[in-house]
């Protein structure tokens, strides 16, 4: 089974696996789905290759992602306006299922993190072993200011750094620097830039490459199994994706999100948002 | 429905919701049952506000909250002695369910940590999303040394800090400091004092401000979903309250709380306590 | 009942309880079948004793445990070879008992780490519900460099650091310094040296010698009832340990361990290691 080849991706060899390259500059890497299909594949292709012990992941030109990319939102508004009901929910469905197959990923998996690391793109942070972070990076759940909750995202985050830091980003839609986010756990190593970002993957793949393949399958094996998201917990699993799911399209539809999205369209304020001289 | 009217605590408005002052400064705000009830007339009464977004709590005159009433005590002691076997058993549970409670609201809480931050005070800290704190506070679990277990209060800072950093505190009822409860993911934010403790809320608030009440609550309840204390897992959690309310009844009718609470009464230091020298 | 004679162990008064030093400084003080069995004979012991609040654990000369004892693989090897298949599954499985005992023992343990604190040696670190270091500390999972993978250990160091950390130290095999183990929550207080090591010992006895015998029995109960490794979670804990044993005794007889011991044995990279210049 070769690699597959892919149009938003790039992929290319590393030392002891594959670098997948988020490669949708034009709009800071964020998840469309196509892009969202490309790594599925990806990942699958990985669980069929016994010599891969490392995925990392990084996005081109000085950005992480974004998040999920706006015009699968207006295909969604499209085709819910048209009739169909689960548009939204089957969106979000499907990025929620991209986040739980990385948690379950048999080879580990390193994300570096520079720019915008927001929303889906958190979530893909959140789901890494290893997140070794450039002091640009800037690590957000935006989605409360567009009133919408950040659906998938919230539970994989709370399992990396605890069900109160995240309950903290996730209810401030607070950007943390590199520096709050490695003091919060999200970043496991900071360093300057660029440059020293690659000197440490090098140093963690070096590592890496002293391990042994099986060994390191079977280890990663037996920790996912004491995670929430273990194959022995899918029916648990399967109800979060779907409650998410169903939590964001109702939002989308029902709740604050048309306001949300229309401030932001407008460039306005929501008008949820009240003036401060009344109460502060 | 209106504001509670209360007694014990005070509750004024804010940007994003309400602030509670606990007030019962000749006490250091100590919980007794009329308060515990007033507290959990605001938690039914946010349930049913759709645009609190924040709930601040504080103490009044520097201090959190020195835990439980001892008041209380010698009159559940008084109960019991005249044949109310469960007065024990009541008292501590009421404390737990007020904790349950407050971990499951659907807006975001926020306390402000001074002073006396002592066990059931702690208590409210630990379910908390978001603690600030100056450098006046102190965190403790101190009741071990008064013969008695924390009771209700141990699993809620298990499940903010882990269970490890949860035995640490419980089992050598260690007082921190804030800048080791910040090292130890108790408290949030940590500054120097009153003045800049309101200007961290004030910022808090301006973010929340931002984020649509209705994404607000269904981020939060999918939160709690994925936490020890949801819904799903009630039975668990009911348990858990009676098998520690039955703990602290036993400890003090039983075991060590007799010695501990007379020494204390009489300024004496506990027969459990043993010469240094002989063994040190 | 008396404290256990023991052979690889030292026993010792302090305080508040026992003070166990593995007493194997020839290897580093590995643990071997024999020493196993002198731990849990302890921790039964312990189980018998009212007045045990603290169980020290250390090293001899200057480093605190190395791990599993070589020469019991050898042994187990050649059991193997003689026909008996569950050899190294017991042997390993016997080590997973250890840890869950240590676990759910009923005082407060502490552990002083120094030296080496490798494989096994982590395991009880892990299981500690203190740790306190010196700088020579390192810490690390270097099973997966010999082919194995850190079979019964990394769920117990999950627990404690969290899943993303554990898989962190166990998927790279790093050695931690103290003060990279103290950033990771492994380490609760890092000193200078063995002096001050005792020193930091002294204080926390200190505070446990005011808490009462009877209330922190209590406590440390209801803490482990909220922990993965709780009686009534006795079932997944067994399955946990059994499958950490079949997947360690797979390795060890069919996986990339034999490659690694060879290795190991004959001063050799073992065969899994990329030569660098090609991909880095």
């Amino acid at each position: 089974m070769n690699i597959p080849t892919c149009e938003h991706i790039k992929i290319a060899r590393n030392l002891c696996g594959i670098t997948v390259t988020l490669n949708r500059p034009q709009v800071r890497n964020a998840i469309n789905g196509a892009m969202l299909n490309e790594l599925l594949g990806v990942c699958t292709w990985i669980s069929t290759q016994q010599d891969i012990r490392a995925l990392v992941l990084q996005g081109a030109d000085g950005h992480f992602c974004a998040g999920g990319d706006i015009a699968d939102m207006l295909a969604a508004a499209q085709a819910y306006e048209s009739g169909d009901q689960s548009a939204f929910y089957e969106l979000n469905l499907a990025y929620g299922k991209l986040l739980l197959t990385m948690a379950r990923l048999p080879c580990t998996t390193i994300s570096l993190l520079e720019g915008s690391v927001m929303g889906g793109g958190l979530g893909l942070a959140a789901v890494s072993d290893i997140c070794l972070a450039s002091e640009t990076a800037l690590l957000a759940m935006p989605e409360a200011t567009l009133g919408l909750p950040p659906a998938q995202i919230a539970a994989f985050v709370a399992a990396r750094i605890g069900n109160a830091k995240a309950r903290q980003m996730a209810l401030t839609a607070k950007k943390l620097t590199a520096q709050e986010a490695l003091d919060t756990g999200l970043v496991d190593q900071l360093v300057q830039d660029q440059v020293h970002l690659q000197q440490a993957l090098a140093t963690q793949l070096r590592a890496i490459n002293h391990c042994s393949p099986a060994a390191l399958k079977t280890t990663k094996s037996l920790l996912i199994q004491q995670s929430p998201f273990s194959e022995a917990n899918d029916a648990n699993c399967e109800q979060m994706l779907a409650r998410a799911a169903q939590a964001f399209s109702d939002a989308v539809t029902q709740g604050d999100g048309p306001e949300g999205t229309q401030a932001f369209m407008q460039k306005r304020r929501p008008k949820w948002i009240r003036d401060e001289e009344v109460t502060a």
